[in-house]
């Protein structure tokens, strides 16, 4: 973990930008984290096909909220997003998604499977390794927790990767049905908004894959409002889910 | 109005049972609440069949927790429970009810609505009875809140009662089909409750429901377990809607 630029935000925080391996991320530490008192960290999704340099106010506003209740954050640039390199296959897929929901009528199962799962078996061990490289940082310790992006990525960190104690999803994406089976064996807290009213999610899909999760906590937190308009006390809601489980 | 008895509970909450025409009560307003400092109040629902005896130590523990939050609870016996006569007419609806969930399979909407629709004609007013006594008394103010309860009897107090400007409504029971017509006429904030596993409901029924509320805001809170398995997170959430709305 190389980091590159590092700057005191007026609240305190520390935001450090930094690359690992190929993969570049920004790191934000709350202003009392130290060796003796490491914060939990959490690992902030984000939507694919941004990046993270349009997301950066976002996910700096999230990650500032999170300091407050004594959390790190840290964001990873997708594959593809940015400036890391486009998969041609990727785009083509990206390309047929968008004409089929330019066509109406529901969207084909390998359309979806073909954009996702290799975006998915990329990102887990990219944030694998972030979580590896966070974790070795005298400042941070566990327990770890995912909040958000897409959520298919949340789906198989959730089942593989056993430091993460609590997560937060955000259902807004499409979903292959193959990681709809994968959410049975997810078995961790979880908090999952809707957006009732998104205009490019599938409602009675969020809902089956909600019941699919084989976790004992689960809560679904369904507002009014299209894609983008999860209102401010779901967000904070979802903040209280995640210190609940981690502190 | 006539106070029947009160007490001073240790953590400060005054407690009084009452008795407004032929309708007992509980009302429990915090240590604090005063003419120069009136308290916000909410009207605590419950579920029919059980009586306030029973439900009487549910029902002061949300009470106190509102107190906690500066708010003044009221609760009434419900028509046909306690000691209130019963109606032949809801004895038959209910027994056929029972006879309909043990037959398993849908419930007839004729079943429900004899049981249903009644209650709803009788208790509405005796609730709007209530706010008003409620309301004249020097240490209670407005805004109100309805939480809890037959949610048949919390759409109907949404609709026909301007004073009441949030509810949290359980979608626990079964809700005529007109009712669900009526459901679209609400307008005010609502924080709805689902129990996904609830024995005793349909969840397609509740999300259907949940659908058609006419409200700009509206929340679905759904967790895990039976229909009496309400975590207690679920309820802390609830509190927060209430006082985000009543504040």
């Amino acid at each position: 973990m190389q980091f590159t630029t590092e700057q005191r935000l007026d609240d305190g925080v520390f935001e450090r930008e930094f690359t690992l391996g190929e993969v570049p991320g920004i790191l934000w530490t709350p202003a009392a984290a130290s060796a003796s008192a490491p914060s939990r960290l959490i690992l902030l999704g984000q939507p694919g096909g941004l990046g993270l340099r349009k997301m950066h106010p976002r996910l700096a506003a999230r990650a500032r909220h999170a300091a407050a209740d004594g959390f790190a954050s840290v964001a990873i640039e997708l594959p593809g997003d940015g400036d890391r390199p486009r998969s041609a296959d990727a785009e083509q897929a990206r390309a047929d998604l968008r004409q089929a929901v330019r066509a109406g009528g529901p969207v084909d199962d390998g359309i979806v499977s073909r954009l996702i799962l290799p975006l998915v078996d990329q990102a887990v061990p990219e944030w694998q390794a972030t979580l590896d490289a966070c974790l070795a940082l005298p400042e941070i310790g566990g327990p770890v927790g995912y909040s958000g992006g897409v959520i298919s990525i949340g789906i198989r960190l959730a089942v593989v990767e056993p430091r993460i104690s609590a997560a937060v999803l955000f259902a807004g994406s499409y979903v292959p049905r193959i990681m709809v089976e994968e959410a049975r064996q997810v078995t961790i807290p979880l908090h999952v908004l809707l957006q009732w009213d998104d205009e490019g999610n599938d409602r009675q899909a969020a809902l089956d894959l909600f019941d699919a999760f084989g976790s004992k906590e689960k809560t679904l937190n369904a507002n009014m409002g299209g894609h983008t308009g999860t209102p401010q006390f779901a967000g904070e809601a979802a903040s209280r889910f995640l210190a609940r489980h981690l502190n």
